[in-house]
Parts: structure tokens; sequence; C-alpha cells
């Protein structure tokens, strides 16, 4: 077993180097440290200068204010000693540009999206069957026109998916064990995927659809990719529903297509900024269902995370490729993959 | 195309007599009487008296209060001229034996089987999730304890399906995309179904599964299948969910299991009598979500069952075999399909 508690270097020699490992995410990652006693952890805050990494080889950080408010340059002699940055989101949103100039950068894409795909799934069958509001309480409710009122259904519905990384992925599996008709609309379009159609824009998917997921990340590009224009396109009654980032939504144009009836209904567990300030018309509007940022949550996504910094940990001190590794956060080879 | 609109007889000649086609269900039929000019149809109620067919070929009838107040001897002369029994219903519970004394019987088995499904999967989801809970109102519910409670998850639960006919079916599909475990209780284990473990009793299939969904008919032998003997058994935390029939369960057993906290959660479409009497426990109790028989509705289920029956007429008219064929209530092959 010792040979995989060293890392290889190119050449296939051992090196004898201890690997520090600055661990800000709060996530017991020392499970593997009985495999790995060259790893050396320390655990930090991510709230205070996240950036003052010391002598660490390899970070392992996450979202936070701090990285937010991070200044627009790196501290003098960054990145230190830093091999590897590895971000437990899968977005890349949030961070300084600088904390990516390092040899490796590796995300936490994919932990989540069952869980994600599990919160978008329960909302649109929230809204399609609303079971809570046909709860009957006396003989009366099985005779009244609410109790002879047909439930909604998925049936004939079509789901259109903006982004088909793995929560796209994750939700189109659900999906179609319902019968719903699926469209996407990604930026790569070189593998089709198989019996799903395709459309070339957001408001495209926007006008195809009943209902529309938003599972792209955020970046120059799809910044306020929905906008006035892209929902003015809007097929009636349609539901939006938003699982990645906040910013992908002009906010004041949704609040408007929602008051007019161009929207029917959106379900937002993102925003931005988020929290929003206090008296925010998202909190109270009628056509809005705004859940905390928690769909990610619940599920094993906490140990998938662990999981798969640890296994990153060993190919790094073995000298395998690591997974889920990004060129840089403005060169990501498909930016609508999340 | 003259040679569809006639009977032909076993031995292949073409039979000129009129098929009367009684329709007591209220589903427009007229959409294929273009193509069947040989097929008179009559409209009637089946809350009166619905056994008086008079000079009908074909019946079309439903569960009604009539049938199920129906006298236990036939009337007079039965079956009269009815060569075919046609029902809308899955379940063949609810109609006196007698109605089935006719050469050839039919069910509306699996035209309302998605719907169902879809309902199942939205109270798991709504229980798991319970996403209406989880409103942001306020900043501050970005921050509270509630808020940073994780929801819950499908990831690692079991299921266990009371029952594999085309219900059961359209639940495991579902149920297979969230990565949910599955078990099969059914009383015919001839044919395995890949995947999918099989467990030998209701009681065994209480005490493996997180979810247990009951989609099996009602018959002598699966009456109050869910009883005092069988609920101790159930696993800590049970969610059972009844789409079939309210008979299967000892409802006074259920009420006593939810009330001590051995069943943590009943999701029940379906009860004995339906409605249940005013003031009933079902009506109130914290544990029991009760919907008015509702699960079936939504979706193209009534366009569906039209498509059945009518295609069903025009395989009688020239002599091809029924779809949904039963040889009686009491000698269903496998009385556990539902």
């Amino acid at each position: 077993m010792s040979q995989v508690l060293e890392r290889v270097s190119p050449g296939g020699s051992l090196e004898a180097r201890p690997i520090r490992v600055l661990n800000q995410i709060g996530l017991d990652l020392t499970d593997a440290v009985g495999l790995l006693p060259r790893a050396v952890f320390r655990s930090a805050s991510r709230e205070e200068a996240p950036w003052q990494v010391g002598d660490a080889t390899i970070l392992v950080t996450g979202p936070s204010a701090a990285w937010r408010q991070a200044p627009a340059t790196p501290p003098e002699g960054w990145p230190f000693n830093l091999e590897w940055v590895q971000i437990a989101s899968s977005g890349v949103d949030g961070f300084p540009a600088w904390l990516f100039d390092v040899p490796e950068v590796t995300t936490g894409r994919g932990v989540t999206a069952e869980a994600i795909a599990d919160y978008v799934l329960a909302a649109i069958l929230d809204d399609v069957k609303n079971l809570p509001s046909r709860q009957a309480h006396g003989p009366e409710d099985y005779a009244s026109a609410d109790a002879l009122k047909p439930l909604g259904t998925l049936d004939g519905k079509v789901l259109g998916l903006a982004g088909f990384g793995a929560i796209g992925g994750a939700v189109a599996r659900r999906a179609e064990a319902f019968g719903v008709e699926l469209r996407v609309c990604r930026k790569s379009r070189q593998a089709e995927l198989p019996g799903i159609a395709s459309v070339d824009s957001l408001p495209d998917l926007l006008a195809a659809s009943d209902i529309v997921v938003l599972a792209l990340p955020l970046d120059d590009e799809t910044r306020h990719c929905v906008d006035r224009r892209a929902l003015s396109r809007a097929k009636p009654a349609l539901h939006l529903i938003n699982v990645a980032r906040g910013g992908l939504i002009d906010q004041e144009a949704l609040i408007e297509a929602l008051s007019s009836g161009i929207v029917r209904l959106a379900t937002l567990d993102v925003t931005e900024p988020e929290p929003l300030p206090a008296g925010h018309a998202f909190y109270s509007h009628p056509s809005i269902r705004l859940t905390p940022h928690i769909a990610w949550s619940g599920g094993q996504g906490r140990a998938r995370l662990a999981a798969l910094i640890t296994g990153n940990i060993r190919n790094f001190l073995v000298g395998e490729p690591l997974v889920n590794r990004i060129e840089s956060p403005s060169k990501i080879a498909d930016p609508l993959r999340v």
C-alpha cells in the first residue's frame, strides 16, 4: 500500500516532500488521512482572507463572502506554493479570477446534481398536482366542484433545459420517466443528445417549453440571458425554474413578466444578490416560489463531495489526472455545461 | 373499408345483425361512430338500475353506487343479449359477480396508470422535499436554523411496490430515475423483474421499505392485507401510499399505527367506504393526507379510455381479440396485477 501514499513524479520516481492540504470547507476529509500519512491537513475558515494559504500545496475552498469581496489583484507572491485549488461548488463564479492562476483547478461539479434534480421535479409536481390543495376534510369534498376538477398533468408537457451538464442530465433522466418531452439549449452541440431535440437559443427555448429549467453556469456570456427580450417570447403559462445562479436572470424583467402574466410562475432557489434585501418583491410576489439556495442540500451530497475530494487527493499523490479539472474560469471548454 | 364495419363471425362470414352499444360512462364514444355505421350507440346513466340493458350487445359501464348496491342475484334473463361487458375501471370490485356472467369482460386497466404514478411521485416528493415549508420571505430566512437544515432526500430510500401491474410499472419507472431502490411483492413470480428484488409477503415489504405503494386489486385474498399484524412490521418512519382500493387496509389498524408512531405518514386516495362518514378520523388525522379519489384524473386518461374502448369495439366488430380481457372477476390469472 505504501506506494499510493507518496506522490509519483512524472518520471515515476517517488517524491518525499510533504503535501500540505488547507481545508477551508468545514467538511471532514480526515477519513482519508489514514491512507495518506504524507498529506498534512490543516483546517481554516474561508470567511477571513482565505487567500492566506501559507505553505499549502493544495487549497480546498468554496464560495464565501470573503471570496466575493476579494481584492481585484492577488496578494503579493500568489499562488505561493499552491499547485492545485479544489473548489467545492460547481459554479466558478463568485471567486476572483486570480484564484485560478494556479497549475490545477478542479470543481465539485456533479456532486449535488441528483439532489438539485429532485428539487426541480418536486417544484414541477407541486405546481402540476398541488396535492395539499386537494386534501379531503369531509364527505362534501368528494362532491364539490373543486373535487371534480381533474388534477393537472405532465402528460404532453414540454420541458426545456438550458444547459445539459450534470444537473441538466439528472433532470432529463427524471423527466423522461414521466413521459415529458424534452428540449435542450446548450452551447456545445458537437454531440447530439439521443432523443432530445435541440433549440438554437434561450428565447427559442422559452417559446417552445411549458417548463424551463436554468442549469447553466454564470459567466459574461450568460449573465442576464433571461432578459426582457427573452421573456417576451415565453410560451403562455410558462413555469421558469432557476437552480443555477441568480445572475442569469434580469430580475426586474422577471417581475414585470410575472406581474403582466407573460410568465405564470417562477421557482427560484437562487437570486442576485443572495439574500436579497428585506422588502424585495421576490419575497412576496404571488407568482414566485423562492427558496434560500437549498436545492443542493440533503442526500449524500456532502459525503459525495468528500469522496470526490479525497479521491482527487489520492490522484494528486500518485500523479493520476484529477477529476473535474477546468482550465481556468474564463476558459472552460463548454461554459453551458454546469 | 366496409369489411371492417361488420362483424366477422368465427367462420369468416360477415354477419349483418346490428351491434347495439349501451354507453353508461358519459364519455363521448361517437368519434368512432363514423367508422362504425353498424354499431348503434345509446347513452344511459349507470346510477339507476344499470343492469336494465335492453337489447344491447355491448355494455360499457363503470363503478357506481347502483352497481355497489346491486341485488345479489341477477335480473331474470341476464345477460339478455349481452355478448361483452367493458368496464371503465381497472378494478373489478364494486360490481355484483353476476355482471361478469357474460361471454366477454374487459377492463380499463392501464389507462390511468401514468396519471396515478405521477400522483404517487408528487406525494413522495411533497413529503421528502416539502418545498412550500421552505419558502424564503426575507433575508432572515437565509440564516435561520430552518434554512440551514438540509432538504430531505430520496437518495438511498427503498420503495416497496405491492403489485406490479400497469400502475406498479409506471411508479417503478419513475422511481428508478430518482435512484430509488425498489422492492416488489406480487402474487405471480413466474417472471423475475430485472433489477428489482422481490419479497415474499406484504409484511416483509413493509419491513423492508421506506415508502410502500399499494397498487393491487381488491379481492377476497387482498382485503385488509394491510392489517394490524402487517403494520407491526413496518420499517420506522414508513410512508404508506394507497392508490388502489380502500378495502386493502384495515383502517382502524392504520389509525392506531399512525397514532402510536409505528407508521409515520399515510397518503390515501381511496377509503372504504368512499366517502367516509363526516367526522371520520381520516379527515383530520395529522399523519394522513387524504384526497378524494382523484389520483387517476388529469392527463389524457379519458382520451386514452375512449381510444381503448373504441378500439375494442372495432376489434369486436372484426372478430379480433379484445384488449384487457379477464376471465371473470374471481378468475383473473394474476390477481395482484392491477
